[in-house]
């Protein structure tokens, strides 16, 4: 008889947060994970493939909301804007999970394999943007580019964000470096300030 | 005695690259290799950790093409501009050896886990980039930003390149990119051709 076990994937990922933020993701088994939950390992592997997993569960949902935002942009909308959009949107999530977020970053931060495995992600993230933005008649280059340039956004504003938690929000760090793309990619920014300035 | 073997890390590469484009990348030994190249496996070892590294031996190389060719920018170069000369420096440089470059691609191309490292390689280019900017007076978000955006733009002309092997020169492939980014980052570029155009 499988028992009803209440928001069994929701209790594994936040024992399996605490005993990372705690232990250190190597120290941790799964079978502390599940004993921390209350759970099974055996309930553990129905939701999760492995302890990494854990931290990379939540990878698809960001996909999905990029994709879904730049889809659902007006047709009129620049694809730069629909891609804007996009970051915006995942910002209002990150924010609204910011403690979770910023422990999660920590955790993947601290081990060299878990930040491969995150790059990996967003660049299949960006791949994902890209079709999005074929899909609204967007042709290439112009889709990757934008794709990518989104995703370096989202990375750089996301590092400044983490970097200083009581600094400027995300949506706002995103804002800035969009506007800063602008500067840079049309060449409007001096290498070093002008003599005397 | 250690014999001296004239260009071993050459032959070995050489040998490696053939085997590679024959047989396929997880199908060949170093032992394989180092008889093709007509050397010891300890002479492999003495040039490469393992057959992976012989693919990502010229890594090292590329980047300090790139950050060499950052620094060495006109002071008066803006960013972008800094990074865009070591574009076409990397773009010189794949184009005398092309048969080498793209027989690499294909290799990579076809194993998942190769991809990746190259990912990996790529993000690390991209953060020396940085640094290299910063020398220069550049400050962040604008320095990471730069940087991120050049190496989108390697990686989309890159493919391009590689998938029209009798199309468009890698340089000029850039200097399309390049301009490109321009127009999108501006949001001057639109979703969709306006109707009836």
């Amino acid at each position: 008889m499988v028992r009803w076990e209440p928001d069994a994937r929701g209790r594994l990922g936040q024992a399996a947060f605490e005993l990372f933020t705690e232990r250190g993701f190597e120290q941790v088994t799964v079978a502390e994970i599940a004993e921390r939950a209350g759970l099974t390992e055996r309930t553990f592997f129905r939701y999760f493939a492995d302890k990494r997993e854990v931290l990379f569960a939540g990878a698809d949902g960001f996909q999905d909301l990029f994709v879904s935002t730049v889809a659902g942009a007006p047709d009129s909308a620049a694809p730069i804007d629909a891609v804007a959009a996009a970051l915006y949107a995942a910002a209002a999530m990150f924010t609204a999970h910011e403690d979770g977020v910023r422990r999660r970053s920590a955790i993947i931060a601290a081990h060299p394999d878990l930040r491969e495995r995150e790059l990996i992600k967003l660049a299949t993230v960006a791949a994902a943007i890209a079709e999005a933005l074929r899909g609204r008649g967007v042709t290439d280059p112009a889709a990757s580019l934008t794709a990518e340039a989104g995703i370096a956004i989202f990375k750089i504003a996301f590092a400044r964000w983490i970097a200083a938690p009581a600094g400027p929000d995300l949506a706002k760090l995103i804002a800035e470096s969009l506007e800063e793309l602008k500067l840079v990619a049309a060449g409007n920014l001096s290498a070093t300030p002008p003599t005397g300035s």
